[in-house]
């Protein structure tokens, strides 16, 4: 037999949703996969925040590139960071070599929205990436640590207000941990500040929670926090933003709340990789970077480079574009590799990639989401019970599926948060606390 | 009633195995005890080479202080580091306030010893806390990454070489543990190198392996290592250390050897508050400097300050300063609160220490391991299981030990190691590799 020199390449960038689906839905083609990711992890975004919560450990969410993909002989994992494109020789350009390409499925992610004030990112970290997720934690925790150590009031209350910018998805289940964590696991903890006093703030634009689903859905999620004990502040802006605290303009009115602790969760901003496309593959990009790719999620005159996941503008059948969510980006996956597979089989491939919404979920606490499961839409402990089995059941490796089962059984009978670790630097003296910004004059 | 400030204030600054076990023989005595660390969790240091070899995730082995002691009233908790001590006026020094103590239990552990050659730190990092865990972690699978990447023969031989440095428990669990993370985990995982190809060293001065410990056992466990494929160099010194690997002398000829990661298990030394408690109450230390304490474990003279686990000088039958080991550092903790107790209670205390050794043991892979216990000596499977069930047992919470049994359980029928991920700062180019160090000319 020949060496399979001849055999298509398919070189897939980023190991998220999108490209892990697409590599391992291409298990029995006859093509040989690169797989480049900048990590050596698939990482479960969607528990992220139960890692910067103390909820889980890092390892629990997050599974080996290799391990998941050790037994699939066509695809060989690439540790590297995609710097450049060369289009026209069709090679993928590293940090240190180029990978050349017959196919390219490109599928590197987002990462935050600052709305042009990077300057607000040290005093509001977002939530994407691991070291994103212990360094929430590491601040969380030290805010509590730093109140018990605080005699002055006034100080000691900035230090237990805690603001999440934005109440999508993540601002609501990281505002409905936090209400969680003061009120029953730190119950106990100290003994000169009453966790349970913490204030807990969810900031938003629009004016609801959850903006895209259904307002009933938004009411029973903004009506579960509230119960949380979460003050809500929808038609909300945040103007300023600094190491002591915020200022929030209302119907006008402007307002500055001291709080040492402040997540960002109000927008996501593509990967650079989209401006790498404008300029060597001339693509499109919408106002938020995104690639706009035709119905075959390829670049338009370029059917061998294909954007899938956050950094596709994909509309759907009403033209707005598909959110960054993981049943997106796993669907783009499927379907481009049954794309490939068909060319290479010859078969004539489907033209059009269609989004099946099979339904959206929030988690707001212990027993607490909400759903919109096709025409059902429910609250409550059915719905937490079913964010839980969808969300265990994606988790790609068995190991973790069942040991975050227990995990999650464990922490619902003691309120446990057991990962709860301040790592990193040394935080001393502690006034200086979270994330090593300036003490606050 | 009035207000409990005529209770005896018990400060205990480290929250290891003496200061915590301390705190918690405390529980029913009328004292207040304040428990000083600077880290917010307590950390089983004997499963660390666990987290950094990727079969255990930092919060599985670690449970935050608070939550151990939330219902144990008379416990405050503080976040602090002791820099200095004022012996006169009984109060201890924290980088940011000052906290009074009636009696003194200072049990700060260790740190890593170069024995004069700090300049090999960064090349061959030691494993005593998470931080180092992790980022032994990092070195090693980047290590495999960048043989994976490195067309050059030399230079991924290199990167595919592991030296230990010191056949101490800790050594012999490293080199064991990469043993099988090579020959097994990672076995399928790799398509340009076969990671069974990688060299493991364990580098030893003395003339056997777990030197402390009987001959025969040494020779079962160093049986057991050559089994796995590891290099065991005995009577064997390093000599020169840097980025590109490390040089040997063996009976008068020395070796250059090409090892891009090299450990650092070779020796500790005590805490720096030994100099203080040397400067500030005229403590005598030892030539690791250690403080040696009297038979009830107190300063000769200072019969309110306490010294216990890796700090302390304190002598076996034999005139042997005892081991620093986790069952030494807690029956420490329990006797001096038991000798507290007695105080406050108006009876007589106990005045000798009495180390009573339960046994020693090492693991040295899956199913194998080495253990003394009393009169039994024994070794491979009955010795893996008593280390098994021995460490669970220790483990502080009961969330822990079951999950972290459930983990083995699974790591053991799979050889998986599912939390090896590779955490911290952007590692491209590649070749710059491990930690950080500079690229081999």
């Amino acid at each position: 037999m020949p060496p399979a020199v001849s055999r298509p390449r398919i070189v897939i960038v980023g190991g998220g949703f999108a490209g892990l689906y697409a590599a391992r839905a291409l298990s029995r083609a006859p093509v040989d996969v690169t797989l480049i990711d900048r990590r050596n992890f698939h990482l479960f975004q969607p528990l992220l925040y139960q890692v910067a919560t103390g909820g889980l450990s890092p390892g629990q969410i997050a599974s080996p590139l290799r391990a998941v993909l050790a037994r699939q002989k066509n695809v060989t994992v690439l540790l590297g960071e995609m710097v450049d494109l060369d289009a026209d020789r069709r090679r993928v350009v590293l940090a240190d070599g180029e990978v050349p390409y017959d196919t390219l499925v490109l599928a590197p992610g987002a990462t935050h929205h600052y709305f042009g004030r990077d300057d607000w990112a040290p005093h509001a970290p977002g939530l994407k990436t691991i070291e994103d997720a212990t360094g929430i934690r590491r601040r969380l925790f030290l805010a509590f640590e730093a109140a018990e150590r605080e005699p002055d009031e006034a100080r000691r209350r900035a230090w237990l207000t805690f603001a999440v910018v934005g109440a999508g998805a993540t601002g609501v289940e990281l505002a409905g941990a936090l209400a969680e964590i003061s009120r029953e696991t730190l119950r106990h903890d100290f003994r000169r500040i009453d966790p349970r006093e913490a204030s807990i703030l969810l900031v938003e634009a629009a004016d609801r929670v959850l903006p895209p689903n259904p307002p009933e859905l938004s009411a029973k999620a903004g009506a579960a926090l509230a119960g949380l004990g979460v003050r809500i502040l929808t038609g909300t802006r945040v103007t300023a933003l600094d190491a002591g605290g915020l200022t929030l303009e209302r119907g006008g009115a402007e307002e500055r709340i001291a709080a040492r602790t402040v997540m960002w969760a109000a927008g996501v901003r593509a990967s650079p990789l989209g401006a790498v496309l404008r300029d060597r593959a001339g693509a499109e990009l919408d106002r938020a970077g995104r690639v706009l790719v035709g119905p075959d999620l390829a670049l338009p005159g370029r059917p061998e480079i294909h954007v899938l996941g956050d950094l596709a503008h994909c509309p759907d059948e009403n033209g707005q574009p598909l959110p960054g969510i993981a049943p997106v980006a796993m669907q783009q996956g499927r379907w481009v590799a049954a794309k490939i597979r068909a060319g290479v089989e010859g078969r004539k491939p489907d033209s059009t990639f269609r989004y099946r919404d099979k339904g959206t979920m929030a988690v707001i606490g212990r027993g607490s989401a909400v759903a919109v499961l096709g025409p059902l839409r429910f609250a409550g402990y059915p719905a937490w019970l079913a964010w839980l089995f969808v969300h265990l059941m994606y988790l790609v490796e068995f190991e973790n599926r069942l040991l975050v089962l227990l995990q999650w059984a464990w922490n619902y009978f003691t309120w446990n948060r057991g990962a709860r670790l301040i790592t990193g630097p040394s935080p001393f003296p502690l006034a200086r606390g979270g994330g090593g910004e300036p003490p606050e004059p």
